[in-house]
């Protein structure tokens, strides 16, 4: 009987505990999960970052494996005391989430929905916006997440540039990669998508030399971390006219303190970390596939390249 | 040479008379394009709603046929004066700048996008939306506009239901038809979209034992035509709660009333018959192509059945 302690806040143990334990049966693996296991006893982790600091997990000694909840590692993909294999959450379900808030935010901005949606002057002006073809949209990113919104967006006739660090072929997607590659995704660009990870290398990405890039009044949406984004900047871009709007997602302080200019600027539309969730039924799945790859001695799946931070 | 009147208001002859002599001239016809052209030597109209009372197409003794610039012909097809074909315009920029509408708003209401656009109590509620798969929507009319609207929010992972009057096969929608198939297709949807044609079968469709069928706070989508909905019952369905919003880009007389309560009420928006325009550069091959085909005694594309009204 193997023991799984999961740590992760206590509302996500309220939803796993319903469909994680199932999940692991099916797989064919005799294990037990709670929140509450002694240390020496936990045989793998279930982890989703809390509000406390790092975990030390020298304090178990049995450790074999961390399974991350969560598609973004960088809570713990630096933790030193982590010496055993780490993945990351690819979750179908996650990956659907992300997809239906990219393109719907897309086509908001597209379509120029917010001055039909507050219209106080009842402003009757039927000029139609252009078609999707004429809209140059560019996705920063192109894994699991990034390269599911890119084929979307292309598929509903978005002429889409997608950038990676290392090249990628994408149908339907002009991809680009490397430093240069960067320039030539961003040039001209009218709506930008943030999907990379956060890594020290990704810090800032977009900044006012960014920015720049991007043709007059461009949009920038950011579901992806809040640290790709020099706030400093975008705020100056946006006051400026560079930027016509920013619609974030993510931030570098969660919630989003109350007195933060995002919240009253009339150019950013906060939403708070919802444009995609793991989904715990999805989730759990995989969760217990990896279970069974561990106790099999099979490659884990998703499995973090501790170099790389992802 | 044939002339061909073109019979639209002057805005329109701004944008068509740039793109639709060369569209002729590249189907291989010799013929002239002007508003002006004396009723005796008129051979093809085409034909765009203005703002006077109906044509008296009597007045044109050499007529061929009338070619419409809009997909909508409910302003002419029961014209009695009218006996020579006419056609109903299909415009791939028409089609395309549908599907974007649809599925923006869709998304939009899908993903409460509202609340997060106009947020004054700077509100940070992480609870994820549902996934689409999650989310029943209903398109009424599967034509040209309806069957690809229909297809893009299946393809984004969206249950899909369709009626049509004649029963019709969809990749991916479950497809109904006739009046139970009515019932079928509204019963629990939780956002419809009304893409039927303007005839007098479909006048108020929606009514209020229509919207009863719907989920409780269901949406309501309507960039077909203001006639299909019964707005007294779709005021009263939304200040009872059975439909939570109401997006509506067709109204019964246009522009819409600056004091008609759907600009003043606040489950209500109203987008100024935007869903989707005809586009002067590819419309314009298509009435080239029928010009090519009238001339040549080839079937027309698009013919209107007169009897039944599209």
């Amino acid at each position: 009987m193997r023991r799984l302690l999961f740590m992760a806040p206590a509302r996500r143990w309220a939803e796993y505990r319903e469909v994680l334990p199932g999940a692991i049966a099916r797989a064919g693996i005799k294990a037990e999960v709670s929140p509450e296991v002694p240390d020496a006893e936990v045989d793998y982790i279930v982890y989703g970052p809390g509000d406390g600091g790092p975990t030390d997990f020298a304090r178990f000694p049995n450790l074999r494996a961390v399974f991350s909840l969560w598609a973004g590692v960088e809570t713990v993909v630096g933790n030193e005391s982590l010496t055993v294999p780490l993945t990351r959450m690819v979750d179908p379900g996650l990956r659907e989430g992300m997809v239906e808030y990219v393109t719907g935010h897309v086509l908001r901005h597209h379509l120029g929905m917010d001055a039909h949606i507050v219209n106080p002057d009842r402003d009757w002006d039927n000029t139609a916006p252009p078609l999707a073809r004429h809209r140059p949209v560019t996705v920063l990113g192109l894994g699991e997440l990034g390269g599911a919104c890119a084929g979307a967006l292309a598929t509903l006739g978005f002429p889409v540039s997608g950038w990676s660090r290392s090249p990628k072929t994408l149908p339907g997607v002009t991809c680009h990669s490397g430093e240069d590659g960067l320039d030539a995704a961003l040039s001209d660009a009218e709506i930008v998508v943030l999907l990379l990870p956060h890594t020290p290398e990704t810090e800032n990405t977009m900044d006012a030399k960014r920015f720049a890039q991007l043709a007059l009044g461009a949009v920038l949406l950011n579901p992806g971390r809040g640290a790709l984004v020099d706030d400093e900047a975008l705020l100056e871009a946006l006051d400026s006219g560079q930027l016509g709007h920013a619609t974030l997602d993510t931030f570098r302080e969660e919630p989003l303190p109350g007195d933060h200019p995002f919240w009253a600027h009339p150019k950013v539309t906060v939403t708070p970390h919802i444009a995609s969730e793991t989904r715990p039924d999805t989730a759990s799945e995989v969760v217990a596939e990896n279970l069974r790859r561990a106790e099999a001695g099979e490659p884990l799946l998703h499995l973090v390249d501790r170099k790389l931070g992802y």
